[in-house]
């Protein structure tokens, strides 16, 4: 059995140190000519780099420290099997059509096209009473976080899981939401935490949570796999409906779940009053690097003043974007096609195979590893640990890329985060490579 | 000789009310349940539905009205001609290998492709010293403008041509940095609009400008089709060097410069020290749908702390995006291969074409016309008329859409502007029919 890890190599000490300071030493020469322009001080609230690109570049150390390793990522989530036929071909064939006379096509509307508005509605929403008008086409999840955050601007207050994926926070502080981070525990003033840990069903204590006007709620979580069930969405929307704030509700990996838990948040009778569902074609068909997402906001959802929330993320939508690429929307529509569908779905077991792999392989660790059922990732325990040290131990000993559970907020201190996207071959030899680590 | 356009039929008077307040009214219903979270006060600030959606629901307004008309858009500007073989293919083969193992790629790096940014910087920045990782791809200028108003924050106050293009203005209300609208006059609170007239050259009067923290600058200018002179640029670095303010200069047009004005704020000696430069592929090589632009933010611009610039941009960049589709930077990248920018450079050209054909047009009709030249805008005056009433005529006479010179702001109010993009048999059906307007 797996006992503990021992932290015998110098911690990076350098790397979680804010850029700006270090930058900013060097910019104390006199002669440098400096605009009289004040830095943004919400950006100087920003405490470390952003994770992933933090990843990257450790990464990058290590390959060069170890130039003959062969590094497996477990890191960053991001899919590695081709796409089906039927859906690159729909893309290739839109890209060739676009040189010509008939086929090309220039601007479209801004909030995607209506034939795939309408196929997100009756593939993701069917019986929900989502309509296709209230789908807006995006280059992404992450992307409308932020675009989300110019909506509601700096004077709301926020609720956030912990531990949670970055970016909600972090494009909370920079649009004006937060005070400080306090030193010591990592949190920004100004934003509800709720704890989801292991003794709550990764669920928060809704009876300690204060009242915020949104709550970022994102389901099956990233980065702790946990999908949450039907009693507790009920909670959690009738928690905004009793303090009348607005989920802003994230299912990225909404079809990972197999267990019978909501698919999306509109299966909660009363969410289309209360909540935004926020997704992505990233985790459903490979689609990382073609960049197509969506966010629904049903027209009942209203401000205080009746207002209906819909017709300004409409104009955000038409001011701050011009659509998703016309040629990734083709590629997203296949794929919601009854062929397409069934090919992306298959991609989606495939990377689910690879989760119940690791899952065998941290337990037969002796580590509660958590997830890995209804998501693509495993949220690993090393109870007493430092997540850095144990992210920077395996990757020495193992050269394998995790990523560091305190990235994804304080509760992440113990715990790493291992994802199951990967060719087959790579997740099997990571396996062997863990289960070494008890030889 | 034109001498006027009788006004003889109704205003579209409901279409420029705020829809905020038609739908409150319908929302006044006390059953309907509200949140309690308030509405953003700056989004309550926009005054009008964005421009270019309102005209596309007064051409389908038309549309039905007259439905055997042929109505032709000189309205958006939006691009018409099939995209080179080289260009679409080069997609369509980078979107078809995505099915294969080995071409399949997920997450590019947010900031694009290093050979992007190198042939970006290349092409368009030779001898200016800009190196490729100060350029970011994105999916186009349009959104980049609202994530340098993020980077910016609530406390920059900002100065925009009069004319100008909405979405400088419409994000800086959105992000806070503006107050009130003034009735009467249109104009917001706290911003400082540099008016651009025939008078001027189309130039600022630099003398009567109040020092800003940012000076938004678009040349060739949309709407008017003014590319800045060298002087008319050396002045304006001259300014942002004496007040210490960054310019963001667009230069989506630049291409279309061929009297030998510059093509990039970076020919101004000194402008890397004060300058950023937002651009786009969609009026070069015609990816208005495929979407793909890029924002210079040189190493050398700091802000008054000595921080430099480019390190919260990319931050924001990191947080905010998640990298243009690589399938769009497959086409970017081969429209700048010699053969592909051979290729792209002739469709400007052939635009170009279509803008002489519709100067000569108003120059026939009594009328005068500017841009054009070094543009794909002409903005065509007519003294002492009101710009809407204009766009109505014009619909109303000839089917041909247009954009009302006061949707760029109140220096437009006696303007159109007419786009040069379009197909040439339509340009010349255009050309006709508003010839006819004189029969």
């Amino acid at each position: 059995m797996y006992t503990s890890l021992a932290f015998s190599f110098m911690p990076y000490k350098t790397i979680l140190s804010p850029r700006a300071s270090i930058t900013t030493q060097d910019n104390k020469n006199a002669t440098v000519y400096r605009t009289k322009v004040s830095r943004n001080p919400t950006m100087e609230k920003l405490q470390y780099n952003y994770l992933f690109p933090e990843i990257s570049e450790r990464e990058a150390q290590h390959a060069k420290k170890y130039p003959n390793a062969k590094i497996i990522s477990l890191g960053i989530g991001d899919t590695t099997e081709p796409l089906p036929d039927v859906v690159a071909s729909s893309m290739a064939n839109y890209a060739y059509s676009l040189s010509t006379r008939t086929g090309y096509r220039g601007y479209g509307a801004e909030q995607g096209s209506k034939d795939l508005r309408k196929a997100i509605a009756e593939t993701f929403y069917k019986d929900m009473g989502i309509q296709g008008a209230e789908v807006f086409v995006s280059d992404g999840a992450q992307c409308d976080i932020s675009r989300l955050q110019m909506l509601f601007g700096s004077n709301m207050s926020i609720a956030v899981q912990d531990p949670i994926f970055p970016a909600y926070i972090d494009s909370s502080v920079i649009i004006g939401q937060t005070g400080d981070v306090e030193q010591g525990s990592g949190r920004y003033q100004n934003i509800e935490y709720m704890r989801c840990d292991p003794h709550h069903n990764f669920f928060p204590d809704l009876s300690k949570t204060a009242r915020t006007d949104i709550i970022f709620f994102c389901s099956p979580n990233n980065p702790t796999g946990h999908a949450a069930s039907w009693e507790q969405l009920e909670q959690l929307v009738k928690l905004a409906q009793e303090n009348g704030s607005i989920i802003v509700y994230d299912s990225a990996y909404a079809v990972y779940i197999t267990d019978g838990s909501p698919r999306s948040i509109y299966e909660i009778p009363g969410a289309k009053k209360v909540a935004i569902e926020v997704s992505s074609f990233s985790k459903i068909a490979g689609f990382t690097g073609v960049r197509l997402g969506w966010t629904v906001v049903p027209k009942e959802l209203l401000y205080s003043n009746g207002f209906p929330v819909i017709n300004d993320f409409n104009r955000i939508i038409c001011t701050c974007f011009n659509g998703a690429s016309r040629i990734a929307q083709a590629g997203g529509l296949a794929s919601l096609s009854s062929e397409g569908f069934k090919s992306v779905m298959s991609l989606v077991d495939y990377y689910k195979s690879n989760a119940e792999i690791l899952l065998e392989t941290f337990e037969s660790l002796g580590l509660k590893a958590y997830g890995g059922v209804n998501a693509p990732y495993l949220w690993v325990h090393f109870p007493g640990s430092n997540s850095w040290d144990v992210f920077n131990e395996i990757l020495e000993k193992t050269h394998i890329i995790t990523v560091p559970g305190s990235g994804f907020g304080p509760a992440g201190k113990e715990y790493i985060r291992v994802t199951a996207f990967g060719h087959r071959e790579n997740i099997l030899e990571a396996s062997d490579r863990l289960r070494s680590l008890l030889l």
